[in-house]
């Protein structure tokens, strides 16, 4: 199988996975986002994908993806931030071999347009953004135009840019640390045993345990996503239910958003190393 | 969305339509095969679509899905009969415009060489087949070998082939009808309205209560195909319920396999004319 292909396979593989609290999978849909939603977003972003592992620039091949994705289905947003993830993945595994070096590469190797066509990826599709911290106010996605004019003027390359962002958001952190907690991801998807899905939803737990989920802290503030840290930690130790904290999590409305794309990255790197379904 | 990302999206979507009683779907495993056995299929099968949709002819097409659909996983054979089904229709659509009429033409247009492929993809997995009928004895697929020969000294088109497995595969049936419950199949999803996966059970049901499954009496006699057949009518009837069918069926192993198939291929025709996830 090719690397775009099992991109795609690792997207519908990370929302097959259950249960993974808060996120949609297997047996959970929000009210505005459902599983079907997320299967046609793999299968839209597939060209964009086979783009990137074809050698196109980051940039643009990313935002190839999430246009497809967008046009896919009527739900909107479903796979921005994994397809942020997994696009300078699987640049790296199309080149050749995939290793944080490699992928840290591809990452070094962004310019000026890549930026750019990141960017104008925010006109596709609604992505639920908070406020940017004051150093970064022009650089503001929530206004894609002005935001373009800011990274022309200042020259801004995507990896730049990803450096700038990483403070508050979880994928960013992973393009500027050459995916570190993905990398983890695949290694601890590698050393389980079982169905991958089960292996899968293990990990999102560890995942989220592990560290305050971004995308939550965004849509609820830091305390909120350190306290779902705590409650995903109390479930690894064996002192809290993983059903309860799932339905707690939808009653709350807290869906560990960066977690499940860190998930997926590390299925694709996992199916990379050859892990089989 | 290209054809060929349509036809793998609609084997995504089969297998996330539930309950399909007695299918693998979103809600039910079987001990043998998973739900994420058959997401991986579908991605594995994506290269001989995508050569279908291409112009590819449509026994090559098919053998190329077929092995790279079981080399996705390991469970063996996921999805042949919906392939085998998908293959011609990706083609028609490839070509231009997709109606029974152009569907058939792909079908009419089919040679020996179409054949001997077709039987090729025999050596690619297991398929579970029963005895052949006293006239198909020399065109035995559990004997590829042998029946390779068979069709090559008699110049059998594949298109023959499938006229004369007719009376015993449902998907033999569909070729030879112009793919009449396929196409009706679409109608019924394009007439429904609310989530498409919802519109996909309801539909499987209608197919079931229609008709014997051909693959139920294969595994387990007519009469149990016609049983199979009568209980999905009482569901659709209010006089049964369709949990308790699911478990019934998942409890005697009966699994309806050709009306998923139809389901697959009537998801694919109800989205290349327009349905949206």
């Amino acid at each position: 199988m090719r690397p775009a292909r099992r991109a795609q396979l690792a997207l519908a593989l990370e929302v097959a996975a259950t249960p993974t609290p808060g996120a949609v999978d297997r047996r959970h849909d929000h009210a505005d986002l459902r599983f079907d939603h997320l299967l046609a977003g793999a299968v839209g972003a597939a060209d964009g994908l086979d783009a990137a592992a074809d050698g196109e620039a980051v940039g643009p091949a990313f935002e190839r993806a999430v246009a497809g994705m967008a046009a896919a289905q009527s739900a909107g947003n479903t796979q921005f931030g994994a397809l942020l993830l997994l696009v300078p993945l699987v640049r790296a595994a199309g080149d050749g071999d995939l290793t944080p070096r490699t992928a840290g590469a591809v990452v070094e190797a962004t310019t000026v347009a890549d930026a750019v066509a990141f960017a104008r990826a925010f006109d596709h599709v609604d992505v639920a953004l908070g406020e940017p911290p004051p150093d970064l106010a022009d650089l503001d996605m929530r206004a894609p135009t002005d935001a373009i004019a800011a990274i022309e003027a200042r020259g801004i390359a995507l990896a730049d840019l990803m450096e700038r962002w990483a403070a508050v958001d979880g994928i960013a952190r992973e393009w500027a640390s050459r995916f570190e907690r993905t990398f983890a991801a695949a290694d601890r998807l590698l050393e389980r045993s079982g169905p991958l899905p089960d292996r899968a939803a293990s990990t999102f737990l560890e995942l989220l345990a592990e560290a305050p989920d971004p995308h939550i802290a965004r849509r609820h503030g830091s305390e909120a996503a350190r306290h779902a840290t705590d409650r995903a930690r109390a479930v690894l130790d064996g002192d809290a239910d993983v059903g309860e904290l799932s339905a707690a999590f939808a009653a709350d409305g807290i869906n560990p958003g960066t977690t499940a794309d860190l998930l997926g990255g590390g299925l694709f790197v996992a199916l990379e190393r050859g892990v089989r379904v």
